[in-house]
């Protein structure tokens, strides 16, 4: 199989808070390096930041600017190419675009959650990823908002652990998802 | 297969720095948050966050209260279960004796690391995880100090992602172990 063309997008706007209202989050320092280090460990060729707040996206490129041409670059040129596939944007939508430019090809869509009953397997999934370039899809908070669910975009099977207890930080289940499609076990 | 009974450890204490020192790091809230988020979905039994420094564990059960007895408890009741694993812990040494007068067996403590070339397969790991209690050890920092190597003990083959670049934060590092061991595709 050749090697899959893979993005990802961490949404900060539409997603649900813990009583299952409509928010937008803030972008933390965090979940940028982890999922940027991730990414880029397997070979996603783009991060994209989605948040519909100018402000955080002003400040999402500030720290970006540290890390890429700032002091952390000459510290820890690991975390620079970890970083350098990050973008922000806007919406969804300017992310799947800019992915679709990027990539040349119409580009997927895959939305993820940790309470769906209608997602593909992970055999299916990667079986689209060796056709289309995907763009994996991860609410932070509680998870993407539903109007993200109507879009007739797909969706991935949630991960399942061992019992009912499935209560995954975003970081650790865009590891485990990117591990499953494309990890060389 | 029976669920395997497994634990984890996280090293604060030895491990190196990005040069190569030999260095004690700080417990973050992050790492506890995340890691027993992730044990806790994947049925481990225990997280030892691990480090001789008194001030350290003091402040680590300060947090831990504030999630299991305090405001957190009632706020979000979800990190409070995932928290309820975590024991501070002075030395590697005596996270393995908790485990083991928890699991009522020898325990098996299995190092990871990044850069090993010396480990067993997933496929055997999974097999030793349905004989005896694992404890899987993690290493904040750049990774567990040699040291450890040196006490004879299993080690796992490091992920590898789909190139050179292999820079996983640790809590990802736990997720995806933990999934490839005992996760449900």
């Amino acid at each position: 199989m050749n090697q899959p063309s893979l993005a990802v997008a961490l949404v900060h706007s539409p997603v649900l808070d813990r009583r299952g209202d409509r928010v937008t989050t803030a972008v933390t320092n965090l979940d940028l390096h982890d999922i940027a280090r991730t990414a880029r460990t397997y070979g996603a060729k783009r991060v994209y930041v989605v948040t519909p707040v100018a402000e955080q996206r002003a400040l999402t490129e500030r720290l970006l600017g540290h890390w890429r041409e700032g002091f952390g670059a000459s510290y820890n040129p690991d975390r620079r190419e970890a970083l350098a596939l990050v973008e922000t944007v806007a919406s969804l939508d300017e992310a799947i675009r800019d992915w679709e430019s990027v990539s040349g090809q119409s580009a997927r869509p895959v939305l993820t959650g940790a309470s769906r009953s209608d997602g593909m397997s992970f055999d299916r999934c990667r079986e689209l990823a060796s056709r289309d370039p995907l763009l994996l899809v991860f609410g932070t908070g509680w998870g993407l908002a539903p109007e993200l669910f109507e879009r007739g975009w797909s969706v991935l099977s949630p991960i399942r652990g061992c019992g009912d207890y499935n209560h995954l930080p975003v970081r650790a289940a865009a590891a485990i998802i990117l591990d499953r499609l494309v990890g060389r076990k």
